[in-house]
């Protein structure tokens, strides 16, 4: 069976350099079959956006001064509100959106407590590289969504996060301390696998799992690209 | 030196019986006379909307259920919201809405480490009691401020908070365990003395102590009425 997490971490570099764009007709096609009932997509996207919005308000809460609490506010307003809008959504499927969110609650918290980081630079770096590519990945999904639910949830998804600003914060960082670049970057590189392990969580079986795997390669080829490119805006190799 | 919190608990009971009515005109020359420069109240009051929305995304983060947590995002979401129309306002004022917020961090942030609570319930009183004290405070200081500062700050604390969540929460574990009601009674007095405390520290001081206090009297004998209120509506003996 195909590991993305058994990979060599140079084999996870090669689509770093290849030109971004929109996903192709074939891609289009696998995501079509890859893509959760409405529900199960609208549930975890929701919860996920919460716990993006737990981890910018944890990092808020633990930022070294006033200035920097200041800049992750908009981003922790963001998230959640994100995750509100989506909670609107999956009410319009459901009577009670909490019954959904809390059968998929274990793995995503837990993968929240993996991913939390050993200090406030880490847990920094995992919320701007995970987050990144969790919205990619739900983004990418919306498109094989029936009727307008997945158009809604993509354009809410895509709505500024303001995580731009932690780009400054690890940069000034990186910048005061010559082992933060190489520790972030070990630690960037690591989160990838994890994600991508809650990311195929997300995905509908088909049951037939060399096809599966076959739909889901270039997608997380996708996703891996972008995460590179966010990687080297932070100035880490990726 | 009159001091409200060596009183024994009984006095504070007192004004639990009297009507509630807008600040008479006495009260109101007090309040003006006790209000500090508009650049120091509002960035009082914004760190103080700051640590209201670090307390209830903490017991977001902490509740035992999604529908909890669910529950708690409006609250987040506005002190939230609060603190940052509250720092748009400041930034009329000055340049950087963070150092002068920083010059009271140290204060509010201890004070935010004492009320914190030993677990779920006793933080979600905290945060319901304490922040309607406070917000009723500020809201009072607000008609001595010159200009509109005060009119705005207060239209912005006085939007709604959704922290009336927080009755139902409560009351579910008061119902459902005995001892949970006289602990948390306990703690919602103990609250009123920190709290006084803090506001006290934001107030001007004329440097007349008697004067001061006379002053400081009315105002915080409206204040505890509120929160008795507030604690008869947690069905908690205040």
């Amino acid at each position: 069976m195909f590991d993305v997490f058994k990979r060599p971490a140079a084999r996870l570099e090669v689509p770093r350099l290849k030109p971004r764009r929109t996903p192709d007709a074939s891609l289009r096609v696998n995501l079509a079959e890859l893509t959760p009932e409405p529900v199960s997509y609208l549930g975890q996207a929701a919860y996920i956006q919460l716990a993006a919005f737990e981890a910018l308000a944890r990092a808020l809460m633990l930022a070294p001064s006033v200035g920097a609490k200041e800049a992750l506010g908009p981003a922790s307003g963001s998230a959640l509100e994100k995750h509100q809008r989506l909670v609107v959504e999956l009410r319009k499927l459901v009577d009670d959106p909490a019954v959904i969110m809390a059968s998929f609650a274990p793995a995503i918290d837990e993968y929240a407590a993996v991913i939390r980081g050993a200090d406030w630079y880490e847990s920094l770096a995992s919320v701007y590289l995970t987050a990144g590519i969790l919205d990619d990945f739900f983004i990418l999904l919306s498109a094989g969504i029936d009727g307008d639910a997945g158009q809604k949830a993509a354009r809410i998804i895509e709505a500024d996060s303001g995580r731009h600003v932690i780009e400054t914060l690890l940069a000034d960082a990186i910048a005061e301390d010559a082992t933060m670049g190489s520790r972030l970057a070990l630690w960037g590189r690591r989160l990838v696998g994890d994600t991508l392990l809650l990311a195929r969580s997300a995905i509908h079986h088909s049951g037939n799992v060399r096809t599966d795997e076959q739909r889901i390669e270039p997608v997380f080829t996708e996703l891996i690209a972008k995460h590179s490119r966010r990687m080297d805006g932070l100035g880490l190799t990726a």
